[in-house]
């Protein structure tokens, strides 16, 4: 138990005192998660109102936990104290999550949620409407209360207002770091984009690709998804998959609750998307147990568990040798069919086309939608533009980057995401860094094991979960992202893996 | 609003500050119903020990806030403010809650927890390998700690050692009205034991009753069981039926969780547990929505609350009229076979038969096996007799109630109940208690609707419903058990009624 305070050679009673609070945080935390999954994938619509109110008392009691005035002291004082590495690094995540809930007045973060709540209902109607002018009377004060958030944040990090907002998804990321990746990307990934299509219809042309014949029942899309997340390596006797509307990935490290959504008609959104949900499992699932109930012992990222999911969604699964082993599997759970030839299915699971929804978006064209994000909301936070700039903005984005024109359909364009609507910025660099990351991963991988494609093609992906468990999930939090990233491939994050991946999957037509 | 201090006409600030404390305590419990639930109906093995910390903490939190010494001066203070009639009944509820959490010395109560797990998981091998003697060591501290425990509340109340612990169960009811009761059961039960068995088995000499051929398949049992809950008024859009290894009914009222368990062999098992289950379900389901969130607005008892799934399982499910409404959904989604006929069904669902098992006793036999361990746990609790009296007064009480011989099979005889492993004592008669209330509800409803079985019949079953609304749902802990049975059928608890009702269904065959 290296992160009690007895581990360490000299007493650190304050420490101590901390590690005694983030453990119960961890135990209310543990109360939230298991009621939130339990309202998204069981509650019956009745159950809301009281739920809702149990919540909202859990999280009073939570936000009190954590901004008791007595911390101060403690951690000033544990500050210190002689402690480990590893207790050194609890300590600065500690430290960590109580910024988080003390730096900002709790007037603020009672109006931003206020704002942002309203915003994002009344965007539900405004979105189907186009209705980008009704949209702007909301959103302007959601845009002013989190320029005064991230002002707050910078004044109290040193950092800019963009990179306080962006830390904590990122811990140690600045914009300057996503600067340098963009800029390299959007260099080469517009000329990516045409080739690739240009290839695709090519061969379309020559020989249409085949599209499954459903439906595909529910119990047998269950039991597909399950013997996949089974030889993903998901521990059944600590987690479960259920359904739910929104899928996610919730419940705690101990006991991960995965949720899919069934279309009888489609079985691969399902299936594809458990996969991905499996990737954020199986990063839970092996945190470190003697960490478990402190803060270096959590996740470290959103772009590294993104990274996770993407190394299994995007990395494997969609992968030559990976759909082979799927292709019989789908046989045994649907029946044999035409298009469940490993050729076939891979085409289908790797086609490029620009489209307006980000969420819809295939693993080559993401990344502009989330350059087009960036380069909007980083200058709005920091003060340079203003909300009524947006749109026009968005359409000189869309149309240099994915040769889209936009103009004047804000529901596919500026009004379709979530995100901006509660003042969630700097949240979506988090999608490609998770992309970058995972191509990282995979071409460090293979440079320590050159033989990787073909073991995973015969069913052994021992070799990838043991370099994933070596490298990521058994560091938890205990380096900050930089950190980790060089820890792990040699070297800072590098888009050039990425570039490769795409390359090679895209264009050489080989992996 | 009738609980506000708002609703009175003159400012109750002391009772105001209670009734939050009970509010949040109402959310507090909530998360612990959710979780709970979720730990025996959903939750994966691995899951179990950061669960248990996770509940441990949370119990621990409403231990404080129940015990907060702020409590005792507004509790005081209340009981001098001018209240109307609910908000005095929510005050005498509150105190009583209080008074479970502050009786009691803290280190009792950790004592009497830790000598119960410690006796009741010994237990658990123990009595597999009949080992009575075994049991004894750590039996005598438990009944040690039980009497310390009793004594401390009968301090508090003013009552007896046995009727401050059943207090907790059955506000209100007494031993002196046990004994009344039981007394009279033990005058004709016996008799009408041996001669119900008789008719039946010259019945079944003349034609055997068929027994019906399985296997049922657990989807079909599925279906089946939530056709029947429909039937029987629960509303799923505020509840779920799910699957556990022991039944129960869980949850809030505004979210009932049920469980039940499918054998493929037996339908009738998780049929008519599941009826059993509703009739708890509806009682919460219908307490009165104003009052939730306070004491007053709970179900009232333990008794009163067996009463309800007793008055669906025993008093409807196993009549004859409603056999018949159940026959054809049968016939439904298991197919046609001879032992669906009603008057099949109907002798299927009420043979009698003693045996040493109380879990498995049928409705006639039921009685007896409460009265025995009345009969002897309240003279161990009074000091009036050992745990080492407990075999000779169990074989003896087992001859003259249902005439088996139990001499040295501990295993089937005193060891069969958890209860008194951790020292729940005083809670036995309640089930008996609950099985006299139902029927005394049916005369009821009988005197005052004459048409009743041909209403249930023809399948009208809101005659049942409006009654049990009226009179038990909707007043929730409005007044004390004994009260409530007054208001509710005209007069005390009467055991002729149960009387009458097992006469007639058993002696008569007409019900």
């Amino acid at each position: 138990m290296p992160l009690s305070a007895e581990s360490n050679s000299v007493p650190a009673p304050n420490y101590l005192e901390l590690t005694r609070i983030w453990s119960r945080l961890y135990r209310y935390n543990h109360l939230a998660s298991i009621v939130g999954w339990d309202r998204n994938a069981m509650m019956p619509p009745k159950g809301n109102e009281a739920r809702a109110a149990a919540e909202a008392e859990l999280n009073a009691l939570i936000h009190r936990t954590r901004t008791d005035p007595q911390l101060t002291q403690w951690l000033q004082a544990a500050e210190q104290e002689k402690l480990d590495d590893i207790a050194r690094a609890n300590l600065r995540e500690i430290r960590r999550d109580w910024r988080d809930a003390n730096a900002l007045p709790e007037s603020l973060v009672e109006a931003k949620t206020l704002a942002g709540a309203r915003c994002e209902h009344a965007w539900r109607s405004q979105r189907a409407a186009n209705d980008w002018k009704g949209f702007l009377s909301n959103f302007r004060e959601v845009v002013k209360l989190a320029r005064e958030e991230a002002q707050l944040l910078a004044d109290d990090t040193g950092l800019s207002r963009y990179d306080a907002l962006m830390d904590r998804f990122e811990p140690g990321v600045r914009a300057a770091d996503i600067d340098r990746i963009f800029d390299d990307v959007k260099q080469w990934l517009p000329g990516l984009i045409s080739s690739v299509q240009v290839r695709q219809e090519n061969e379309q042309a020559n020989e249409p690709v085949i599209v499954p014949q459903g439906p595909f029942a529910v119990t047998a899309q269950r039991a597909l998804n399950q013997e996949v997340m089974t030889l993903l390596g998901f521990d059944f006797s600590a987690g479960r998959l259920d359904e739910s509307t929104h899928p996610f990935s919730g419940g705690v490290p101990e006991d991960v609750r995965l949720t899919t959504r069934y279309h009888e008609g489609d079985f691969a959104r399902s299936l594809l998307g458990t996969i991905h949900e499996t990737g954020h499992a199986r990063y839970e699932q092996n945190l470190p147990r003697d960490w478990l109930g402190q803060p270096v012992g959590t996740a470290r990222s959103y772009g590294l568990h993104e990274s996770q999911s993407l190394s299994f969604e995007m990395q494997l699964a969609r992968s030559r040798p990976f759909v082979g082993l799927l292709a019989p599997l789908l046989k045994k759970h649907f029946g044999d069919q035409p298009a469940f030839k490993p050729d076939n299915l891979h085409r289908l699971w790797t086609r490029v086309k620009p489209g307006f929804i980000r969420v819809d978006a295939d693993e080559v064209t993401y990344p502009a939608h989330v350059i087009l994000r960036y380069e909007i909301e980083r200058p709005l936070v920091e003060g340079d533009i203003e909300p009524d700039d947006i749109p026009a903005l968005w359409d000189e984005k869309m149309q240099s980057l994915l040769g889209l024109d936009t103009r004047g359909n804000y529901r596919d364009g500026c009004l379709q995401d979530v995100h901006w609507t509660e003042g969630a910025f700097g949240y979506f660099p988090s999608y490609t860094l998770g992309a970058m990351y995972a191509a990282q991963w995979f071409a460090a991988m293979r440079r320590t094991q050159p033989g990787l494609d073909a073991q995973i093609a015969a069913g052994d992906l021992k070799p990838v979960f043991e370099w994933l468990r070596t490298n990521i999930w058994s560091q938890a939090s205990l380096w900050e992202t930089p950190e980790l990233v060089r820890r792990a491939s040699g070297e800072a994050l590098n888009p050039l893996w990425f570039r490769e991946h795409l390359e090679r999957r895209y264009r050489k037509n080989n992996d």
